[in-house]
């Protein structure tokens, strides 16, 4: 039986969405559609959201899931009055928090994702600006900017991280491509001496490597199993020869990636 | 009286992090100091995370207020018995969802940002690949494939938005800088004329842009707020010549900006 889930917000709806799916995940063996509906702050949306839960409610012949952040009392009433099940997250949590900090709560509207000061817009645009500046060992002469120094072999994720860790955590990640020079030698690539304490390495399995750079060359040398092997071979050696903390990216996602670095570092986040 | 937030779990935080930083956004003259412990797994790292918590405790002379999204229930319990009030997310809200949806939850360790499938990882690569490579007009001939082109004038916010759509909804986002000449002339750049079904503007108030690009570049004509109320006037007079959507990019967050051209746009998500 398919189950629709709803995520509905005043806001982005990003806090739904993010509870949501971490709960839904739970249940791995139940069928979720999912539906966003953010920016609920009159009566028009309102109604829409009511009738897009109570159509689903029929279509799928059972009652959908809604996980909603909304700070109006009045638009929570109308949704909690539609066929759905209301995981209401503000009136679950808020009570015991105003209780144990002993003062009331703003219950203001979107508030979580708004730019707060001037100042962590700006950290954030920079940080965004460093990475892209920074990629691919493009420029190399502002390592002492950075945060962090990602390394790796070619498609091992260090892009997809460094721009990650700048938007969400306001963090200059820079990033470095081991080429097969370095690998052969297991030397430390010349513009990364100067900034050992700073580098992080990213592993990768030889097999998702091959398949990753399938999909961008297909039938080359640079995809085949072998020299991905090799290449994998040759970063792990210098991450252990030059002792640098790396992990494995194989199965993980961008977040777990970028969320492990900062556990296992002590770089600090520049965004709270 | 400073308070002290611990957004603990044994996956990456980021649920944790984004419901709590939501709440707490609610007591907006409460000052927080706010820690993350991610990974918590094993004893010495609970170990560890409740000796936070207790040293908190006494530092702050105030109870620390815990967000937890920890499966491992002995874990939960070593957490509950620090000095702090925890808000269990998975304990609150599992349960009522078990009985709606008739079936046990599997309770697995950090699932929610984990890679789900090779193919969500390849969607969400190749949109950031997408929008490095066909970022501020570099190249325009793969609009084709784009789900959105931003357009804007200089600092207008276009490449952190193209980034984030990409990184967090998988969408294919280029961007196309709006120039003098174009503005002066209030026409459509001859690149977008093809797509104009895909433009969204990104708007700006004059004062916000000036102060943004004083901070690259400091006494230019570029940064003067004559050049950037030209630029800004001429912006919004081709969004209304040419019936394009747009929204003021000025006091919301790279989140909201992206969230909101969703709403307004049929554009979908490549990833959910």
């Amino acid at each position: 039986m398919k189950r629709t889930a709803f995520f509905i917000s005043d806001g982005t709806g990003i806090t739904a969405e993010t509870l949501g799916n971490s709960l839904l995940a739970q249940f791995g063996h139940v069928e979720f559609e999912r539906i966003t509906i953010p920016y609920v702050g009159d009566e028009l949306s309102v109604r829409d959201a009511v009738a897009q839960i109570n159509k689903a409610a029929k279509v799928d012949g059972s009652t959908p899931i809604i996980f909603d952040t909304i700070v109006n009392q009045h638009i929570r009433e109308e949704i909690a009055n539609a066929d759905g099940f209301m995981m209401d997250v503000f009136a679950t949590f808020l009570k015991p928090l105003e209780a144990v900090l002993e003062t009331g709560s703003s219950y203001s509207v979107g508030k979580s994702h708004s730019i707060v000061d001037d100042q962590s817009y700006k950290v954030r645009i920079d940080a965004v600006n460093f990475a892209l500046d920074n990629d691919d060992g493009a420029r190399t002469r502002y390592y002492d900017k950075a945060d962090v120094v990602l390394i790796g072999v070619s498609r091992s994720g260090k892009t997809p991280t460094c721009l990650y860790l700048a938007l969400q955590f306001g963090i200059k990640a820079a990033n470095y491509p081991l080429t097969e020079d370095d690998l052969d030698d297991v030397q430390m690539p010349k513009p990364l001496k100067a900034h050992r304490q700073k580098l992080f390495g990213l592993s990768i399995e030889a097999e998702r490597l091959s398949a990753i750079r399938t999909e961008r060359k297909s039938n080359s040398k640079y995809a085949s199993l072998s020299q991905c092997e090799s290449e994998v071979r040759g970063a792990e050696a210098i991450y252990n020869r030059f002792k640098i903390p790396y992990l494995n990216s194989t199965h993980a996602s961008v977040e777990e990636i970028s969320t492990r670095i900062l556990a296992e570092t002590n770089i600090e986040r520049r965004l709270q």
